[in-house]
């Protein structure tokens, strides 16, 4: 067994290529059974086995996508563990065939508020679905992520809201570490049941205090698993409290593994934790607010609602190019999405993430450049702005 | 305006390319300033300028559609005739650049029970959306048709409901004659908005009633206009009267002139009606039915939401191809539709509206290689059958 998961840890690797001299941005590989992840990257939320409204093939060819996210509550209740398995996997039941990404499930199960309880084994819950009792511990998320299939699973822990008071902060941590090394133990001890892969990152939490990150981020630090992450922010903190803790922590955590700030967030949100050293982001923002009309471009935040694009024929992105955001006009799109048509959220999320990928990889280019903090001033301004 | 008219008349053209020994099918070519159309052909249903879930290049590359229907009381409601003109018409509005027919909005004002008032003038309605009052006059919505700009504009009249009293039903059809006459000069007298010809399809009425149906396909023949349009079936009339009504008017109208069965049908339908002579359909059903889980396939018809397909990973239609019907499975499809993926509808959408525009084309190499009837009969059992 423990020969197995050596071999097994030599599969996934980073390559760190290039640290920029005036910021602590950083541009590296991520290499997986399932191909290479070029960094910084931004990862599509696919909650149940689907990015919202957009295929698989506009994943990869329009979108670029490289690597995307699956939510462990969700697949564990619908389509389930016993076809998923059957599938062979997440990949296989879903026709993906690049990297996967899956949370513990905890941040979901912590929304269910008053259908949770949270005990020192783990968190017993009522499903959103049929109100059916089911129980999360450490080593059960493990072995769930086992069998969904994911190549990068998360460690099992609590998500403190904000605000948090202090002591709320440091035992909900000190049950985030105790719930690691169970995490950590229980991944050593299994397999993949797949034919790849799979590595384990535990999630520094603390919530806004300067010493429970600290602290947290050397103990999550010290597992030495292939990766980190950083959660508990984006969860309605001012962004300065967020920039600094994320700051903080990545002076703790090892530059040689990647770093994944969890739920994070606007463009401007991304560009400014890039430039603090992180490596990999998700957040349903793109899709979400696809739906709803809200586009990020080249030019700015749009609200397409808006009657100015009424008559609009332009192009919806004419600088980003692809198919969704040059093919059809900002007076079309306006058009489906005031009228709920399906075809203005697939256009609409299409384009969104295709904006997120161009923006993380500009910055990669930028870094490799060697002009990635004067690039990124003027792109948070340019693309944070309201149109 | 003469001169022009008739040098626009020439545009459209129907070439008769056979006709079936054992029965009436008939396989054709019509020509239009947008492309050909290989008949008998099926028309996906694009309501408000978006057939519902199916981007425009998916309609042209895996449905393979190569005629597309809008709703003139929907388009006239929303973008609204002003964009549409400003836009260029509805062809550059969309994206589509293959053929477009719109219907004359008097199905769609019917149905606003309690909404709508027939006059001799034609129907006054109050709008779904916003309860604001319009008037339907046989000449207005020839302009309408105009500025919306599709390739095929059908005549206004008045779709009889089912069961209709035979005196409802002749003074109705005496009304639609009416009013055909207006649509007939309104369009002689007027030219495209566009740089492409438009022509007018007659719609023949009468209900269940051999006389009138008779009577109207004759003065419906006697207009001599490109096309010609059967209406008012489909509408709750056992297939037995859809069947005789579709047989008798296909024997008055002229063979050299292609015939649309408007709202038709199952897949059944389709075949029965091609073997009486009909070149064009239309129906929503193929992508209304998609997205609540009905599949029409090669091998017959799904219900996806059946717990039978529950771990059904095979391709959702192997025989049919294209990427919707092998790339995902009928496991993964029936997870998305149970879970309300948009995901699902899309999927589902290109696979039905696929199916459709197969079965038309295969339907179309039987008539040519001369075993049409013996193809459809079997042909129908096997895609009426529910697997």
């Amino acid at each position: 067994m423990y020969v197995t998961q050596r071999i097994f840890a030599g599969f996934m690797r980073f390559q760190l290529e290039i640290v920029d001299a005036k910021s602590s941005a950083r541009a590296g590989t991520i290499h997986t059974d399932h191909g290479k992840i070029e960094t910084p990257i931004f990862m599509p939320v696919g909650t149940a086995g689907s990015v919202k409204a957009v295929h698989q093939r506009e994943l990869m060819d329009d979108v670029n996508a490289e690597i995307i996210l699956g939510n462990t509550y969700h697949l564990y209740l619908r389509p389930g563990l016993e076809l998923l398995q059957k599938a062979g996997g997440l990949h296989k039941f879903t026709g993906w065939t690049r990297p996967i990404l899956t949370d513990s499930g905890g941040y979901q199960v912590y929304s269910l508020a008053g259908n949770r309880k949270i005990t020192t084994d783990g968190v017993i819950f009522k499903s959103h679905i049929d109100g059916s009792k089911h129980h999360f511990t450490p080593e059960g998320v493990m072995d769930i992520q086992r069998r969904i299939g994911a190549d990068i699973i998360m460690a099992f822990d609590e998500c403190t809201p904000y605000p948090c008071e202090y002591t709320y902060a440091k035992n909900s941590m000190d049950l985030t570490h105790k719930w690691l090394t169970k995490c950590v133990n229980r991944v050593r001890e299994t397999e993949s049941l797949y034919e790849y892969d799979q590595v384990l990152f535990p999630i520094v939490q603390g919530s806004v205090y300067h010493d429970l990150r600290e602290q947290s981020a050397t103990f999550i630090a010290a597992q030495d698993q292939p990766g980190n992450a950083i959660g508990g922010l984006s969860v309605g903190e001012p962004h300065e409290e967020m920039y600094a803790m994320t700051s903080l922590v990545c002076s703790v955590l090892p530059a040689d593994k990647p770093r994944y700030l969890m739920g994070v967030g606007t463009p401007e949100n991304i560009l400014e934790c890039i430039s603090l050293g992180i490596d990999m982001f998700d957040c349903v923002m793109p899709t979400r607010n696809a739906r709803n009309g809200m586009l990020f471009t080249t030019q700015g935040v749009i609200n397409i609602r808006n009657e100015k694009w009424k008559d609009d024929l332009s192009p919806i992105d004419a600088e980003l190019g692809g198919y969704a955001s040059t093919f059809y006009s900002k007076a079309y799109l306006r058009h489906l999405i005031i009228n709920k048509e399906i075809l203005g959220a697939q256009i609409a999320s299409i384009h969104n993430l295709t904006f997120y990928l161009w923006l993380v990889k500009e910055a990669r280019r930028h870094i490799q450049d060697g002009d990635f903090a004067t690039w990124k001033n003027t792109m948070v301004k340019r693309v944070s702005h309201r149109i």
